[in-house]
């Protein structure tokens, strides 16, 4: 069954299999070729421009270097490789052989990728146009849904569709449903009768429903496409700064047990179903300007731990399945994560770089938000929880701080504390468009006051849980029997419920288009993935592609 | 298995087993005893104030009869009639044994029934108290959290608690993760411990966490609960007007094939899965006033089609789980459903009756957007979708009018129009907090405008089509087939594809508690309740009270 494999997020462009990086000055175009025999593990062809997780990897990394590795780029040109196809949305057969888990791990990466490329869009100025030479359909779409602007070929035969619902028994699970109507406006009837199409609409029609933004002959396919991202490049508010920043390849060794970076490391209890994190703070003060961090490029304390987090996170959640908890722990001098935070939003309106980084930083966190494992976050004397940092406990579900020290083993240890600092306060939303304090304190403006006069403060235990900063500061009595009793009960009760009950507490307060595709749309599609009607036997996702029709249970839920 | 007797939802307090109605002055008290052998369906006893359908069926009804039957009442004190245990929530033997679509079914029926609750205490001027004389755990809390304030007995054993994470491995699905966080504004890490904590907490830390109110001493419990319903019936923003309406029983016939009210009736057709659901218009003018509606009562017609669709609603979403497309169509003058829609619009700021039946269309409406059935609107000659009427084909996922007419059956007949009236411009908000008309053009200001401005005009099938207020205008010659396709095609999907397309296509724009709770809550629990680690032969719902512990597939999703 798909899904048994280990995966590796790491890649590079000499690696990529199906996708082509082409960048002409401000213009780059990202063009998805995809190796029909490419799959990441095998059982399927990857016809028709479709993808799998494999593909969706490459596409990850390509946007990602685009951000680091290609300052210059304002406009990116979504398009195929291929004739007549743009892309025909995620392999069928993938789907129809994968475990529940693996599917839905899937879709998340495919969800929080294109969140991304909207990310670019909106506030790193690469302005992302998808140039449809060919039919899109269902994730083929949504990706396009994704990019600032569709232009669709008008040819008699391309269009776009989504036909899950009416093909696969399935929802257009990428953000689709939530896109047509909530960013495109398309009318929602006019949405409903598209959605269960699946021969799709192209033309002038899929331009007056909102589907596309234009339609342009195939004589004047380059030249419109071009002048378009011209049109986006010239428009894009893309910062100044430094030269390029080589991505280099990840520091990463895994044992069955253990997973190391240079300044993140995991230890893996199997047992006890928990993950150990700990984050190191950076080991020297960060730069005096933006020039030496570009001189550090890539090895940037900021830069690195973004990227050693965002790999472990996907790691984990796609080879570790039965580590339901995640135990985060931070070692090192706050002051110095303070200090690197401060360069970096001393800058991060005036220099791309430290722009992207902060990006990267949001970016990573909301992987967190959205990740179903209990997190929690240890504060004990020696951890940095200060800034960036302190996000990591404003993520977790729980939090314990240490009251005090540890007697036996370190007795004149300064006691933990705790720092709020610029980042916690309004650069790092979660995909609510709120930071993780104002989402903490929803509906309690004055606890939110109270926090952000404190901000600065080395808070000790006691101040930060008065502040409600923290759940609980158990002391060194307590410490072992509340910590190990929260880890193990975790591990006793229902992984599915933990899931539903994290995806709703994380998310309190408004609503984006971004917490309606997690929470709404995503716990829709997770429910009718696993009902027969979809995944059973004679489901409409295993019958696809067989001649046979799927057998429904006809009632209604 | 539960769920497969015929439910009737009509019922009244002569009727009830398990509430007691109590009204004194400005008063209610609304006391819940649970009769444990009046289960709905045999299999269960209802111990400790459980309930089931039955008894939330009666708590509807009694929600229901305050607002028509008791205008003089402002506060409303829900309470236990028995010791030491408020309500244990939803049977969970019940649940255990029930179908997955009755679960459904049932948690969406008392989650309209809470969020009626809320909106008595919002917009009627009557305010909900729970005054929770013992443990309130699971449902039993979540009742309490649709109040507007939760007074709970200080006796160091009664508590609130929502244990159905770590007893059941399901969630508190009954609006209860939302309410939590979003009303109450518990600390998400709070309310995580919480919610984990089968125990419950009570006393100060339950008030200190906002998880109540207010904690009164045994000895002065009558006392105080009395004193705060005063307090609340005094500030009551009811409003004045006539004696007390009597909802008199419903005049229903239901064959096999067809369920027939006054102004509503219903064929239903299993073959191909669809109820064709008629609404007929007033067959008079209005009474020149109020004082003409109080004289009519119930059989006033916009009360009696707001209660009969409503019956027709709940019937069909209980029994008739196959028949999963409902046509609308209605019949009759157009004029007189916008002289009633006026003569409500009129008064409902000074009249308690009119702002009743408005409040009454409201909900209504809001469950058919929470139905799990597809929804057609035939526009025909002879039709009335005018105002309140217009109202379903705007809720409808699609609506289809007759360009010209039936040129066999009535070429003489005058070509069917539809009207928006001030009904649909602000009186009948969606759960979403906006208007119908603004959910479908939402993002399209323009197309709002001219909708407005079209406002009182009786629009040609050429006009609604254009202004986007029908999906297809097909004339005489195309009318049969389009609509035939349409509806056999809907027969021919997964359901549970339809559901979730359904769901997330019907409220694009903002998100309130009420669209939380239908959306992101309910898809989580659906989903959750219908995996194995919650109804499997060893999931956590049926392990409960056998002294086994349920066996979980550790996989995180």
């Amino acid at each position: 069954m798909v899904g048994m494999s280990h995966v590796e997020f790491r890649t590079s462009p000499a690696k990529y299999r199906h996708w082509r990086l082409a960048v002409d000055g401000p213009v780059a175009t990202l063009a998805m070729d995809v190796d029909e025999q490419g799959g990441l593990v095998p059982g399927y062809e990857l016809k028709l421009n479709s993808y799998d997780l494999g593909v969706d990897i490459e596409l990850y990394d390509a946007v990602q270097r685009l951000r680091f590795e290609h300052p210059e780029v304002k406009a990116v040109v979504m398009t195929s490789g291929k004739d007549k196809i743009f892309c025909a949305g995620a392999n069928i057969r993938m789907l129809a052989a994968s475990a529940h888990s693996w599917k839905v791990n899937f879709c998340k990466f495919t969800n929080e990728t294109r969140n991304g490329i909207e990310d670019a869009t909106e506030n790193s100025g690469q302005v992302y146009l998808a140039a449809l030479n060919g039919t899109a359909s269902g994730g083929g779409y949504e990706l396009a849904l994704a990019c600032d602007r569709i232009l669709l070929v008008d040819d008699r035969s391309s269009v776009v569709s989504l036909p899950e619902l009416p093909l696969l028994g399935v929802l257009p699970g990428t953000g689709g449903l939530t896109r047509v109507v909530d960013k495109r406006h398309v009318r929602r009837d006019l949405a409903d009768y598209f959605s269960t199409k699946s021969e799709g609409i192209g033309g002038k029609k899929a331009v007056a429903w909102k589907l596309v933004d234009e339609v342009v002959p195939r004589v004047r396919w380059q030249e419109v496409v071009s002048e378009r991202a011209r049109d986006s490049a010239s428009s894009a508010p893309r910062l100044p700064g430094g030269e390029a920043i080589e991505l280099a390849e990840l520091d990463k060794s895994r044992t069955d047990d253990s997973i190391n970076y240079t300044h993140v490391s995991a230890s893996l209890d199997r047992d006890r179903a928990v993950a150990e994190i700990t984050v190191r703070g950076p080991e020297a003060d960060p730069p005096a300007s933006m020039a030496g961090v570009y001189g550090q490029g890539a090895a940037f304390w900021s830069l690195a731990v973004a990227r050693e987090l965002d790999d472990l996170i996907l790691d984990l959640r796609a080879n570790e399945t039965e580590i339901g908890t995640w135990v985060f722990k931070t070692a090192g001098d706050a002051a110095r994560v303070l200090a690197h935070d401060d360069l970096l939003l001393a800058n991060c309106d005036s220099d791309w770089l430290a722009r992207e980084i902060v990006l990267y930083w949001k970016r990573t966190l909301k992987r967190l938000d959205v990740t179903s494992r209990s997190l929690i976050a240890l504060i004990e004397p020696g951890s940095c929880f200060a800034g960036s940092l302190l996000e990591l406990a404003l993520a977790a579900d729980r939090s314990y701080m240490l009251f005090g020290v540890f007697e036996d083993i370190d007795p004149d240890a300064p006691p933990a504390v705790i720092t709020v600092g610029p980042a916690n306060l309004g650069l790092l939303p979660m995909g609510n468009g709120q930071t993780r304090l104002a989402t903490r304190f929803f509906g309690d403006a004055d606890g939110l006051a109270a926090v952000e006069k404190a901000a600065g403060e080395a808070l000790t235990a006691e101040e930060a849980e008065k502040l409600g900063l923290v759940t609980f500061a158990p002391d060194d009595i307590d410490w072992d029997e509340e910590v190990r009793i929260a880890v193990e009960e975790r591990a006793s009760f229902s992984p599915d419920a933990l899931t539903g009950l994290e995806a709703n507490y994380r998310f309190a307060g408004p609503e984006t288009i971004e917490t309606k595709i997690f929470g709404r749309l995503t716990a829709w599609q997770n429910w009718i993935f696993y009902r027969p009607n979809a995944s059973g036997p004679d489901g409409a996702l295993r019958a696809y592609g067989t001649g046979k029709r799927a057998d429904f249970d006809r009632k209604r839920v």
